[in-house]
């Protein structure tokens, strides 16, 4: 399942923007929206991966059912955003690169699995490195 | 401060929209961004009324000292934007008739005024009673 957001992600990267995508699938596995951070492209601070992916699905009566798939450990607002719908579960590919509010969820009643996948440590690992203004503008740090 | 957020939820349902509305105050008080749900309007889940205003506003270095004014008590998604970015401080419209997340954010640091004002009320009483299916959509509710 991660294989539609780590594409996202490094489309991003090709686009110069910060690598994390997402991808939201239906509870029949099918594939509702995907997208990727575009901070960067479109200077919109509010497209994180999950939300460019929520986004991308367009109105959805209910969620219950639906798997969010995201290269990176979600932060406060995409968290938020899966509590708030009732998004039921939530594949990650790491958060080694950055511990975001995953436990948060699982105490909520959301599915965590985390993944420990080294493309998607590698993207962010070195875009931070070279781009530590971006990343810490895109997680609200001073 | 509450004047630009009503106006936006007044223009929301002219749209036939939700009739939320919200706007980002920097430090000195300076406008840096306003806008309203546009769930209806676009299509566009993503569109809360304070993500609204937080795109609008574009990229920004940093959030302290900044001030989100929603006529409605914040849903999780928005309560994690408002975390998340660190944006110091909330006043929101009413509570009454959608209690947000606004006490999570109280204790975790952002400064809270609810106000209890009666034509956000009205709005909002009005819109859900004739579309409570649209209401129950945007907030996740099944």
């Amino acid at each position: 399942m991660l294989a539609a957001a780590l594409a996202e992600a490094r489309a991003g990267l090709a686009e110069g923007g910060i690598p994390i995508g997402a991808a939201l699938y239906g509870p029949d596995g099918s594939l509702l929206g995907r997208g990727h951070n575009r901070r960067v492209q479109d200077g919109d601070p509010s497209m994180h991966a999950e939300t460019a992916a929520f986004r991308a699905a367009g109105r959805q009566r209910s969620y219950r059912g639906t798997t969010m798939v995201t290269t990176l450990s979600p932060c406060w607002y995409c968290c938020g955003l899966v509590r708030q719908f009732g998004i039921s579960r939530v594949v990650i590919g790491e958060a080694e690169t950055y511990p975001g509010g995953h436990d948060w969820l699982a105490r909520h009643g959301v599915g965590i699995v985390l993944l420990d996948d080294a493309e998607c440590v590698a993207l962010m690992r070195d875009f931070v490195r070279e781009h530590p203004d971006v990343w810490n503008e895109d997680i609200g740090v001073d």
